[in-house]
C-alpha cells in the first residue's frame, strides 16, 4: 500500500489533474470516481488506485475483478483527488485519439458534427459532451484555445460521455470546416445575424453546428464559413443563451428531424 | 473614500456575498459588475459601491448620474467581490418578491412555469433562469431546499434575468401543483418513465414542468402530481441530461409552439 504523498506515482496523479501540460507529456489524464472507472475503456485504462476503505468494501463483490490497481492510504487518496468527497477510486486513462472521417460518423449515418470556437466554461464544455452522446453527435471539433478537455471539472460533467464521442482540438477550425464542405457537410451558425430560425432548417443531410466563445461569441472569420446564420428566438432581454444551452437546442433540433 | 476593510458597510457587503443568512435577515443581494448594476430595478437598488479607479474611469460619462454611491479603495472593493476580476461596481438589491399568480403571467397569455425541485448546482440554477427569459416563461417556482438563488454565481449566471423572470421558494411543491391544476395549467413532468416523448406534446396552454434534482432525479411524491410523464429521447449510453439542458429542451418545445 502506498501510504506516502511523496510516492512518484502520487505525485504524478496530483500532476495530471492540475496541470495541462503534464497531461499532454503523458498523453493521460485523471478520472475521478467509480462510473467513469466502470466506463473507460479497458485498452484505455492505464492505472487504477482505489482508498484502503474502498477496497474494504469492495473485497467480496466483482467491481475489482481482473484489474490490477495500487492500494493507497485514505489520506493520500485524499490528497490524488480533484473532488472533495472522492470515491475511493480512480482511473489514470490514456487520451482517446481520433481521425477527422471518425467524427464523420461512419457511412450508414448522416454526419452531425458540433464545432466549438474557443469556449472557456469547463463545465459547458463537459455539458455539450454529454448532451451530444443524448443527441447522436457523430464528432466534435474544437479550436486549440477551447479550454482543455481532459481537466478533471470537464470528464466529471461529461459522465462518460468523454469516451464514446469522438472529438478533435484543431488549430485552424476554417480549415476543419472547408474539409467538412468538400465531405457535403453542411454548417450551421447560431449567429445574432441569423435571419432563420434554428427550428426551420433541414438537418437530415451532414450536419454541422458553428458555437462561439461565450464572451465573444462566433469569430467574423467562422461566420463567414457558415452556408446558414440561424437564430434560436429569445423573449425579454435576453441577448444570448448560455454555450451549452444553445448547443443543446441546436443538436436536438436536428435529433428530432432524424 | 472608505479605505477599511473594518468599515461596516464592508463588512456586511462581504457577509452578504458569503452568507444565505445574512441574505434572508436584510432580505438583500449582492449584484457584481456593470451589466448588473444598469438591470437592477430602480426600486430595488439599495446601495452602490463603485472602486476609486471605476470613479475615475466614469467620472465624465452618465454611468452614475444621479446615483448614490459609496466610493471604495481598489484594495477593499476587491475584497468586498466574490469574483477573481471585479469590474469596479457592485449593487446591494432588495430580494425581488412576487405572489403565485404573478408566476402565471397574467391573463392575456397562457402560463409556462417552470418548477425545479432541490435543485443543487448554482451554475444549472441561473443558466435555468437565463434561458426561461428567453423561452418566455412567466414563472418558476422552486423548493425550499433548492440552492440559493441569491448566491453570487447564480446571478452571474442569470446575466440580469433575475430581475426579470417571476420566481419562488415554496416549502411544498405538492401543494403548489395541486394549486397550477386549479388554475387549469398541466402539469409535464421529464421522467424516464415517460412513453411520450416531450416534442409530441400539446403546450400552447397553461404548461407546467417538473424538473427534479441533478443527482436522484424527480421524488415519487412529485412525480405523482403530473398529467403526463415525458421522456426527451436519448442515443448512446447516456442515462440524463444536464437539468439545465433537459429545462431548455423543455422551455423551447413550449416556446417553438406559442
Amino acid at each position: 500500500m502506498i501510504t506516502s504523498i511523496t510516492n512518484a506515482q502520487v505525485k504524478r496523479v496530483i500532476q495530471l489533474n492540475k496541470k495541462s501540460k503534464v497531461r499532454r507529456e503523458d498523453h493521460c489524464f485523471v478520472a475521478e470516481g467509480l462510473k467513469l472507472f466502470r466506463e473507460t475503456p479497458e485498452k484505455l485504462r492505464k492505472n487504477v488506485f482505489v482508498s484502503e476503505t474502498f477496497l474494504n468494501e469492495h473485497r467480496s463483490d466483482d467491481t475489482l475483478k481482473g484489474i490490477s490497481f495500487e492500494t493507497v492510504s485514505d489520506a493520500v487518496f485524499e490528497r490524488m483527488c480533484d473532488t472533495k468527497t472522492p470515491q475511493g477510486i480512480l482511473t489514470v486513462a490514456v487520451m482517446p485519439e481520433y481521425t477527422r472521417e471518425q467524427l464523420l460518423g461512419g457511412s450508414g449515418r448522416a454526419s452531425l458534427v458540433m464545432i466549438l470556437e474557443d469556449l472557456q466554461d469547463p463545465g459547458n464544455l463537459g455539458t455539450i459532451l454529454r448532451t451530444a452522446e443524448g443527441a447522436g453527435v457523430t464528432g466534435i471539433f474544437m479550436s486549440s484555445r477551447t479550454a482543455d478537455v481532459f481537466q478533471p471539472k470537464v470528464i466529471r460533467s461529461t459522465m462518460g460521455s468523454i469516451y464514446r464521442v469522438p472529438f478533435r482540438r484543431e488549430d485552424d477550425l476554417a480549415d476543419v470546416c472547408s474539409w467538412l464542405k468538400e465531405k457535403r457537410v453542411r454548417i450551421f451558425a447560431a449567429h445574432l445575424k441569423g435571419k432563420n430560425t434554428y427550428r426551420g432548417e433541414d438537418y437530415t443531410g451532414g450536419t454541422a453546428f458553428l458555437i462561439g466563445n461565450e464572451g465573444n461569441g462566433l469569430s467574423d472569420v467562422l461566420s463567414a464559413k457558415a452556408d446558414v446564420l440561424i437564430r434560436i428566438p429569445m423573449e425579454g432581454k435576453v441577448e444570448s443563451l448560455n454555450a451549452a444551452v444553445a448547443s443543446a437546442l441546436l443538436m436536438y433540433a436536428a435529433h428530432d428531424q432524424r
